[in-house]
Parts: C-alpha cells; sequence; structure tokens
C-alpha cells in the first residue's frame, strides 16, 4: 500500500474510538494499529461486536456500553490522548424527518461527551463532521473557508458540534480536530442503510433488487474511501496540542449518474434502476476541497473509484 | 422621528410576537402599532407583564403562557400571517457557564417552535439572532458573506436556530428573516442583567455600584438603539414569502473605553469602575455592516450613542 510510507514514525497515543467497530470507525482503528497507537475501542453492547474488528482481536481493549451512559463514557475516556467521536445515531435521511430527534439524541449527548472529555483530562478530540451536508446548496467545490449553510438537521448539528468544539478549547482548552467527510464508502459499509449510496446498492443488487437513483448529472459528490479517509484522520495523532477543521475528500465530484455507470462496468450481476429526481433534503453537489490536510502527506493519492467499489463489492460477496 | 416617514404604507398584517413585552420586543410591538399591524403579545404569565406595553393597552390582544407550552403557544400562533421570536432564555454569559442548558432550553424548544409555525399554517418567522457573538472571533467588520465561527454557546444556539430555519423553508415552505442584532440599548432594557451592558451600567451608577469594565480599546461592539432595530424590523412585513439574513448594526464600532467616556459625559451621577481584560467568553470585536437590509430604508439614520444613552437614563430614573 503506497500511501502508508508516507506516514513518518509517530509518537504512540492512548487512543479511545467512539463507534470504533462501525464502519468508518473500525478502518481508523486498523489505521490506528498500523501506527501502533494503543486503542480503546467503544461501543454498543453487540456479543462480539460488528465482526469488524475479528482481525484484530487482542490488539485492542473494548468497552461496552452505551454513549448516552456517562459513566461507561468517563471510565473510557480517563487517561486517554486522544478521543475519536465516530458515533453516529441520525443521517441525513432519518433528521430529515425527525429534526427534534437529532437535536436531542446527537446534540445533547455529544455535547456532554466533550464534557466528559475535559472533566477526564483528555488532551484531544477528533471528530468525524459531515462534509456532505454542511455547506448546504452550493454548486461547485468547497473549502473550510466556504460559507456553512447547511439545511439538512444531520449537518446542521454536525456543524453546531464543531463549533461546540471550538467553546471547549476556548474555555477549557480541549484540542480538536473536525474532519468534514466526504461520501465515504468501501469495505464494511452497511447494506441496509438509507445513508451511504455505495453501500446500499451494493446490497440492493445482491439482494436482487432495484437501485433507487435520486439525481442527474448535476448531482455530484465526494466520493473518498473510508481507508484512505482513515489513514489521513491520524494525522491528528502527531501534535496534541493543535486545533483545526479539515475537508476530507479528493476534490473530484462524481455525478449520481456517473456511479451508475461505474457499477453497470464493475457488477457482475445484471440490476434494474429506477431514476427519480433530486431530493430536496440533498445538497445539489458536495465535492470537498482539501489541500489543507493533503499538505500534510505530500505524495499522498486517492484510491480510484472504480477499484474501490470492486473492493466494496467483493467484501459484500464474502459478508453475505 | 424623521425615519417613520421613510416606512411606506403596508398591508397590514396578523403578526403574533413573543417575548414581546420585553426589552426589544416591546419596541418591535411599538412599531407594529405604528403601522397598524393586528398584534398578539405571548409572554409569561407576569401579573400585567412587563409593564412595557402600558401605553398600548386594549390596542393587543396578550396570550399569557411559557414558550415550552406548546398548546399554548400553537393556539396563539392559530391564524397568524407571521411569528416574531424575541424569547431569552439564555445569554452569552449564562450560557458560557452552562452549555449543555443552552441547548435544552433554547434549540429543543425553538425548532418545536418552528414545526408548531408550520403546524398552525404561519407564513413568516422574524428571528431575532445575535450579531455579537455568531461571527465568532473575527477582527473588523463583519456581512452576511462573512464565515460565522461562533464559539460563545448562546451564539452558537442561535445560528443552529438559523440553520433550522433553512431547514423549514426548504422541506415545509416557511419563510423567515433572521436578524443578526448588535448591542441594542434603549429605554426598557433591564438594569440588572448581565447582558447588555448599557442597561447594566445604568443600573449600577444609579445603584451606586462601581462599573466593571471588561476590554480595551480593541474591544469593539456596535452599540445600535432598539427602536432602530425594531422599526428596521418591520420591513419583514412588506413580503412574507420573502426569506433572508440581515446583519442589523450601525457598521461602527465603539471601544468599551470610549462606551465609559461616554458615560462619563452623560451621567449626573459620579460613578466608579474597575477595567478588567477581556472576558474569554467575549468575540474581540462585532461590527456589524447592515447594507442589504439598509438598502430596503433608503436615508435611515441611527439614533445618536450620546443621545440613546441618555434617553436610557431618562427612562431608568423614571422607572426606579
Amino acid at each position: 500500500m503506497q500511501n502508508s510510507a508516507l506516514v513518518a514514525s509517530v509518537t504512540p497515543r492512548k487512543v479511545v474510538v467512539f463507534g470504533g467497530d462501525g464502519f468508518l470507525g473500525s478502518h481508523f482503528v486498523d489505521a490506528l494499529a498500523a501506527q501502533g497507537h494503543e486503542i480503546t475501542v467503544f461501543g454498543h453492547s453487540r456479543p462480539n461486536g460488528s465482526g469488524n474488528l475479528v482481525h484484530l482481536e487482542g490488539c485492542f481493549r473494548r468497552v461496552v456500553g452505551e454513549f448516552s451512559d456517562e459513566k461507561a463514557v468517563a471510565a473510557a475516556l480517563k487517561g486517554q490522548d486522544v478521543a475519536a467521536d465516530f458515533i453516529l445515531t441520525s443521517t441525513p435521511v432519518s433528521s430529515w424527518e425527525e429534526p427534534l430527534r437529532t437535536t436531542e439524541t446527537d446534540l445533547g449527548p455529544t455535547v456532554r461527551f466533550f464534557e466528559l472529555c475535559v472533566e477526564q483530562g483528555v488532551r484531544k478530540v477528533l471528530f468525524s463532521s459531515s462534509g456532505g451536508s454542511l455547506y448546504g446548496p452550493h454548486h461547485g467545490p468547497t473549502d473550510e473557508n466556504t460559507l456553512t449553510r447547511p439545511f439538512n438537521p444531520h449537518g446542521i448539528v454536525k456543524l453546531c458540534c464543531e463549533h461546540f468544539l471550538s467553546y471547549f478549547r476556548v474555555k477549557s482548552g480541549l484540542a480538536s480536530d473536525c474532519y468534514r467527510i466526504g461520501n465515504a464508502y468501501g469495505p464494511r459499509q452497511p447494506l441496509d442503510r438509507t445513508q451511504g449510496v455505495v453501500g446500499a446498492w451494493i446490497g440492493c443488487i445482491l439482494a436482487g433488487q432495484p437501485l433507487e437513483v435520486y439525481g442527474d448529472e448535476s448531482t455530484l459528490r465526494d466520493y473518498v474511501s473510508a481507508l484512505d479517509a482513515a489513514q489521513l484522520m491520524t494525522s491528528s495523532l502527531a501534535d496534541l496540542d493543535s486545533t483545526d477543521t479539515y475537508n476530507l475528500g479528493t476534490g473530484h465530484g462524481t455525478s449520481i449518474l456517473e456511479l451508475l455507470e461505474i457499477f453497470k462496468e464493475v457488477s457482475d450481476r445484471p440490476f434494474e434502476y429506477h431514476v427519480h429526481p433530486r431530493r430536496p433534503l440533498d445538497n445539489p453537489s458536495a465535492i470537498l476541497l482539501s489541500g489543507k490536510l493533503l499538505e500534510r502527506f505530500p505524495g499522498f493519492t486517492f484510491r480510484d473509484l472504480r477499484q474501490g467499489i470492486r473492493e466494496s463489492f467483493d467484501w459484500a460477496k464474502k459478508r453475505m
């Protein structure tokens, strides 16, 4: 893996990853393990977890608990250098129907989580934010200086969490890096959810169901491999005092119809699909210029989308 | 009053003003009454209200209730064209100590309020936002295209409410105007609160207490007369379908030490004061370029700050 060589040797850190056995979180745990960090994974009380970290059993500490259980969260945070938050309770689709629930289940507990980080002496928070819904109705690429105008409750609350991290930095000195991640895809992506079109489409094809395609050639998204995203996010571990916000995408927009063409090429099974207009809940485009983050990884190359989707298919077939 | 002549004749609207007997809300009710609108005031269950609207008794409908009482709020909204929200539960100072309370008491109920507006068929919301804490650590003037980076929970939640209004516009067609108001001052400003330095200082002087001055010549604020602010906000009533966000300030920064000098000139009572460094919870500067709003009021002139402070003193002396 050519990009691995780009990571200089780093000081080992104690890192707790909330949602670390989920899709993106587990790739981050992989990236941490490759760098030799001391890892704790905090997650739901599923027996044996999601299975995403089976290959690392014994290489990390597992704490089973609910994100809303303050005692369990505080115990997991104690003594850690860094807390990474990959907890996901709402999605752009679910929050569109239940905006109040999004404020109650996402915002309040996350702000309380940041407070607990301060109380437990954690030095830095790594926050997985939303590149897809945070900038709002912009056409064309965005960078971190683009005006944020979210209108989807998922993106609204993610941005609000970022602002609360600014508060905790000023008030309590808690460092934090926020990553505004594009449409992450790859192995371990849930196949049965409304968020994550690549995983959802693979799930449909393998189940013999038609794809539901929302949008047209102007509906542009920045598809980024979860493996690439995870590796780039380890940049936060180099300096525990630095604080910043980073776009995390390829900077390249792929239309939903182009994605459909790639699926036709890559899939070895025929499938039907229905094309619908773009949904009101979706931004017209979401393309993330990530120069600020990539400055820290000279020579980094993103995984090719076709190749990445092939790998996702292969993983899903084995899984099912 | 020269500015009154600037208001063209307007279609009478049915307007319910939440917090309409408070400081800024009552000035807005005055401005509505001068234009002949049909007014409902929703407020706390204080016997006879705050006294701010005594001069208008009989000219408006009063609904007594708590903002958290959905039935009372829904009843007040029924049949209204416009709902104006001047409800204030947190301030920059209070929210700094209780960030979670700010999300629970301000954000949730306000989002629910917007939902109720949709359910009751209200056409437009007028939202009093925060010009002082919403832009964050900018030096120099800001306009509506300036990147919003709040770090005080009060400003964070106000901005989040603005974004939820974008959501309700896209999802349900609810129109809304957000006003990012500078440091409003004037008659009826509470004399015993931590928010509103002009009122607080007048209260201290009349009570024989020293002024606590936080900041220096670089701590710049945009002091805007509440009467001017209220009049400018009536611009929302002209078009019930338009939606926008407006800075509402003079565009002129006054340092906290200049304000102190004005108080020395204007006060007929001697007073002591203590100068402290700027508090971490305060922005270095907050100056609001309001050209977009003022375009709608050609020739508008803001009240002179000295004159406005004199009027505030006169009101406070009568009140005490």
